[in-house]
């Protein structure tokens, strides 16, 4: 049951100039489902990539950033994305390598265009070979279905465990021109930030030339997909991408200090943050939303330990999912933070606007019923203040339910 | 369902000469359980232990610290140990610690002895005020039945969500004396190694002096309660002690090279290896026992967070719960340990017997009939061997089920 996360309405996605998603049902590992999803960028589109550091990342990942190693020395610009969804291709070995190599040069074939302009995607079970063959013979119909209206249906083609698919849109006007970013993502298990999370395809017209683009990624990431938990488990194919197909009519966007980029970061930001959230919402076997925010650190690593420390606990989250206030566990998960000289007595401890501990206990004025309260809504803010410095971090997770235990001890059959 | 773990028989529980035992039923959270435990050293005996490092440790671990310190300033030992369960006392702020200083004078005041020669413990819920007065109505009952012969029932008065109690009892002879180790210890849940982990006391009649017995309590508690995690969270009222009440017949053991210690300290470490195994196989829900050794890593840290990432990835833990092969999440585990230089096609998987990765991707031989076979046992032995060096670790820990979710959604209630 996601959190308050509605599947996207179709109209309001809006196509983004230069950019085009066909989709099939390949039978990549179930029949009867999308699976397979093609997105084209139209010559003159740029693309920024940020990719998991899991040191056992997917044979896809490997690919892509060789791929885009390859066109930047080319001085060209990738064309085509390839995602499959039923199948991770990770721990697979050279032989996964060789598989996700061969997806791009088929397409490639297909397409007209060269092997190394086609970025292969998988996300699904990890150790098991990639069926090829299936994925080789869904390319023409993906191909055939390239429309600039199918976000929507492409959000669908890369869900795996995820319940809703997961796709937002957003206009604003530059100098007088309407620009678009639209974006997809999907993602519910194995969710930790470290890079970007899992899938998520963000396309804008906006003009956005390299040097800026790689650096913004890597920010609208650090803003939005790493901002999530959900197991502490970072994926083998986490993969976030940003396309600027460059068509609307603006003046390229060349320079880091060019006075239109912050709007459009914030707006791109935007665009991730829903997404990212929408992650959340609908993390494996969710009941509740969960906004941890440490505020009062020394410096933004401190604050994320402790967030983590909070974000990742079981009995933290189990203790959201019974909506039972049993408070002293996020204390505890504060102290095993590993701050070593943090004085608990500083601490301050929020539920909402509720005050639940400050001088190493209980806050006085703090009432069960209160806590009661707040935590059994579907939505809760967790607020730390560490009285150390100025520092602070959010996170946002969900609750640890029995459904997570079912959806992952059922994964595989 | 614990794995594999009977309750102890009280007959093979030998008593330590020079310790006595005394419980009684305090209602401190509940009534008609055994709750509060008294612990007699006899004059002479000495004590050493190591606590948790959570930040926001209980009173009682700040307390027993500090009478610890004054004991040995004092030039004595501590006489008394003084332990409840139902409440953590942690949390508490500045009227937990005069809660847990009271305790130890009521004590103090009933045994005639000094307030700091008593050590107190707590466990159970955090962030609730201690029953002091329950817990002082208590102590005259548990004083008068102090007695050696109470170990099994002392177990008892120590559980929280514990499903068995634990103790284990071993003799060894040393220059033809028989000299006696029994030791409990409690602990479910809030489990990762982190110093010592939840309670454990171990007693012996051997005479080691304080030079020896300190840091002969780090070296077992890093040999065994170190060793385990049920679900990562460090609890804030962990302990661990060792008594030596000196009354074997033997010449007092008072340096680090008596030929005589390494025996005493590998039959003390076994006797707390298997109650931190106990604590595993009683871990919150668990059906399985997983043995986690990482080898070949460059140094113990390194293998420590391999093992780790693996024995504290849900994904893996559920995959165990369900006997499903799902063996890439290992790979994924691996992988996010955080070993920025890891090549991966340098690491190999073994479950059990059965070699299931290697080269990055699966083992030529590994046949999921293989795996499935492994993964239906009670009791799995989870083998990395990372390639890098000759280091090595071993964590044990259990599956995450359904009865995790409910034992600690439903906690306090």
């Amino acid at each position: 049951m996601p959190v308050n996360l509605a599947p996207p309405d179709p109209a309001g996605l809006h196509p983004v100039p230069g950019v085009e998603l066909g989709w099939t049902q390949a039978g990549i590992r179930k029949p009867g489902r999308k699976d397979l999803l093609v997105v084209r960028v139209a010559a003159g589109g740029h693309l920024g990539a940020v990719f998991t550091r899991n040191r056992f990342c997917a044979a896809p990942v490997l690919v892509a950033r060789a791929h885009l190693e390859a066109c930047a020395a080319a001085g060209a610009s990738p064309r085509l994305l390839v995602i499959n969804t039923g199948c991770a291709n990770a721990g697979t070995g050279a032989a996964g390598v060789a598989d996700a190599q061969r997806s791009c040069a088929q397409l490639a074939a297909l397409m007209d265009c060269q092997a190394h302009e086609v970025l292969p995607f998988s996300t699904g079970v990890i150790m098991e070979p990639l069926p090829l063959q299936r994925l080789i013979d869904g390319l023409p119909a993906a191909a055939a279905r390239l429309a600039p209206d199918q976000w929507r249906e492409a959000a669908e083609a890369i869900m795996t465990t995820d319940t809703v698919p997961k796709a937002v849109s957003r206009q604003i006007v530059v100098d007088g021109h309407t620009v678009t970013i639209t974006g997809i993502a999907k993602g519910s298990g194995m969710i930790h930030p470290d890079m970007a999370t899992m899938l998520g395809f963000i396309a804008t017209d906006a003009p956005l030339a390299m040097p800026v683009l790689q650096p913004l990624v890597r920010r609208v990431a650090d803003q939005s997909f790493n901002c999530i938990t959900v197991d502490g488990d970072t994926s083998t194919n986490d993969a976030f991408v940003l396309i600027a197909s460059g068509q609307a009519p603006l003046a390229p966007i060349a320079t880091v200090d060019d006075p239109r980029l912050p709007r459009l970061e914030a707006a791109i930001t935007e665009v991730a943050r829903v997404l990212a959230q929408a992650i959340v919402r609908d993390g494996e076997g969710a009941t509740k939303f969960i906004e941890v925010l440490v505020q009062g650190a020394r410096d933004a690593a401190e604050a994320r330990t402790v967030a983590n420390a909070i974000a990742l606990s079981p009995l933290v989250k189990t203790a959201f999912f019974a909506s039972d206030p049993n408070l002293g566990r996020i204390l505890a998960a504060i102290g095993k933070a590993g701050i070593a000289d943090l004085d608990a007595d500083q601490v301050r401890l929020f539920l909402d606007d509720v005050a639940v501990a400050r001088d190493g206990g209980r806050d006085p004025d703090y009432r069960e019923a209160d806590g009661q309260r707040v935590m059994a809504q579907a939505e809760i803010r967790v607020r730390v203040e560490l009285g150390r410095g100025a520092a602070q971090t959010v996170l946002w997770t969900c609750d640890l339910s029995h459904e997570y235990v079912s959806i992952n001890a059922d994964y595989r059959s």
